[in-house]
């Protein structure tokens, strides 16, 4: 495999946009990319498109990312639609590198785009969500916010965790996402603020939870010696994707290691660094609290450690190592195919110096950690990777 | 890249099974591929799922593959979710190709599945059907019969193909499909009954129409030293898997040379041979008289040459280039993610000598082309493999 880079990123402002379409929200994304990589749209070779829900929310389901691209202007290219629900925006960037890394192509574009809001019908948004159809919707009544509260409650039992701590967490990205452009939800919400609002799932309060929204983003990823070639900008570096799946076990969620944690490892090997080399990441915080248990599972803390990184600032945009810097899934909003690319774009960013409030000081190293659907209790795809500058 | 094989076909019999679901038929096709192979599940490493409507058909989107490969007792695995309209299995089956071939995983497994047949309601798998929901569903009512018929027509007036040239498509395609145990329709029609059955869209009769089938396929890729190492079978070599979408024009279909014939001239390129060398062809027949282009277009004759080679015997079992052994979309069925595997399991049984009363005369190189969806009046994705013994 040879060296890539991601040589420009652009995103559609995350939101509710009931008068736009796929197409329209793909359209802005994928020119601020290219406007960003400062390259013709010539260069692009192939397009990888992950939409996740496009079939059940807006009806449109076969070659939607050739539908997408004819209607940019950039048709005529290979396409290839894939979808690994909230982990759908990796599994297209990761997809992109595949071609590149491997030689197929010097240039590829990567998109993610999804429309979550439907006006006055949140129960059909909420549906099209389900892991398995048939099980969930017809038999167990399961919806993401029950599993995430129960993991939580366990969380809070397990290592005294805090209602004050899931609330901080929320607090911390809330006032990352009032500063940046590109989020759903662009208010800082004190603790108070947060424990007092609806209650959804014991412990989850409303503000705890993702709101439904829509959003699109693009990444172009390029040979790092094609992005020689191209542009001027900083080439940011690809040192790894990985990408891994849960094993089934009948105690499933509390196996140890767990999948994030496997697939962290892995990731680390491969880019030669440790969870201590990393300045910046972005990580799929689903319902806002989980992000504690994230901090574990990605090895930037030991065990039962989570509440202490939000208790010390660690995890701020001035602390040590900033965590969801764009506001994370639940503020930032995760509109499922576009999450991934929002991430990235968040870290690339980073990295050149360009997150104007939002910029960690002089960061090297990034991570961005997404994960989709759920199998057997565990997660159905997780991917972690690791850019450099 | 490095050299790879297909070591394993399953399917599950194509037909109208309103009482199965995705999973019941994948878990037929993925176990057969594994015992075709004589492999453990425990060699697949990653797995690639083709399922282009079952979000539509269904109401099963996010993550359908993971949910599938559970229920198989094959969870755990990494799996990619991928469609490309009526291309879907071959990409699937290019994903799986690309991890092996870049070296990135040493087995995969491919797996294409698709539910067409509604009961009552075939209106709902058309509609699931349409290219760009918002132009075709709201303002053109474009289908894909209709764009075939007009092809067709023109094709007529040009070379002057005859209606009995279309019919005798047919006759040979119910009749290889009549000896196939998993083709849909198993009825050898004359070409009388062809031009008799009702008009659907004029030239096309409903005996020159694919039916809506469900159906399931798999197939296991591995790396060429992987397969000596893990199983007694004949490797099967890829030597290539090409992939192309078409260049938008004003001009559209009549465009010279067409996206079809590109992508075959790539493929003969990669694998070092030309038309003359292939011994089996399976090619996308979606109106079944459509394979009187395709000769042309994939160059296995010149131009207005295709009805010649229908006439003379070229392309039935017993000619000098055999296409669609199965019985082609039009007769062994066309669930979309489904076929390609189908087409691939095809030409494996051939070229291992396995094909039954359907065997060609020692084949030693075949091709599989797969296309789908329509941009710009031409191909979304075209695809056009070659596989050796």
């Amino acid at each position: 495999m040879r060296d890539t880079a991601i040589i420009g990123v652009g995103l559609h402002p995350f939101g509710k946009y009931p008068e736009k379409g796929l197409r329209d929200l793909s359209r802005v994304a994928i020119w601020e990319a290219i406007k960003d990589a400062g390259i013709s749209a010539k260069n692009i070779q192939v397009v990888y498109v992950g939409n996740a829900l496009g079939g059940l929310i807006t009806g449109q389901e076969a070659v939607r990312g050739q539908v997408i691209l004819e209607d940019c202007g950039l048709g005529g290219r290979p396409v290839v639609n894939t979808e690994n629900a909230c982990g759908t925006g990796l599994a297209a960037v990761r997809g992109a590198w595949l071609e590149v890394a491997s030689g197929m192509y010097d240039v590829a574009l990567a998109v993610g785009v999804e429309k979550m809001f439907i006006p006055h019908n949140t129960a059909k948004s909420i549906r099209a969500l389900a892991t398995c159809s048939e099980i969930e919707l017809s038999r167990s009544g399961f919806q993401y916010v029950t599993y995430y509260a129960m993991r939580l409650r366990a969380y809070m039992e397990q290592y005294g965790a805090t209602l004050t701590d899931l609330a901080n967490v929320v607090v911390k990205n809330s006032y990352n996402g009032s500063i940046n452009p590109y989020a759903h939800r662009r208010t800082a919400f004190t603790a108070e603020e947060v424990l007092n609002s609806r209650m959804v799932a014991d412990p989850l309060t409303l503000y705890m939870c993702p709101a439904m929204a829509d959003g699109a983003g693009a990444a172009i990823i390029c040979s790092m010696d094609m992005a020689k070639k191209l542009t001027s900008r900083l080439p940011v570096k690809i040192d790894c994707c990985t990408f891994r799946a849960a094993k089934f076990s009948p105690h499933g969620e509390y196996d140890d290691p767990h999948t994030f944690t496997l697939c962290a490892q892995e990731a680390y090997e491969k880019a030669g660094i440790g969870p201590e080399d990393l300045d910046v990441a972005e990580v799929a915080d689903a319902a806002i609290p989980m992000e504690l248990i994230l901090y574990e599972r990605l090895l930037f803390c030991g065990k039962g450690e989570g509440p202490k990184l939000i208790r010390d600032g660690t995890t701020r945009i001035d602390g040590s190592l900033p965590v969801n810097t764009s506001g994370g899934f639940g503020i930032r909003g995760h509109p499922l195919g576009a999450t991934g690319l929002a991430e990235i774009a968040e870290v690339v960013w980073q990295l050149r110096g360009e997150a104007g409030p939002r910029q960690v000081a002089n960061p090297k190293v990034a991570m961005v950690h997404d994960s989709g659907g759920v199998v057997g209790y565990d997660t159905a795809a997780c991917y972690v990777s690791i850019f450099s500058k």
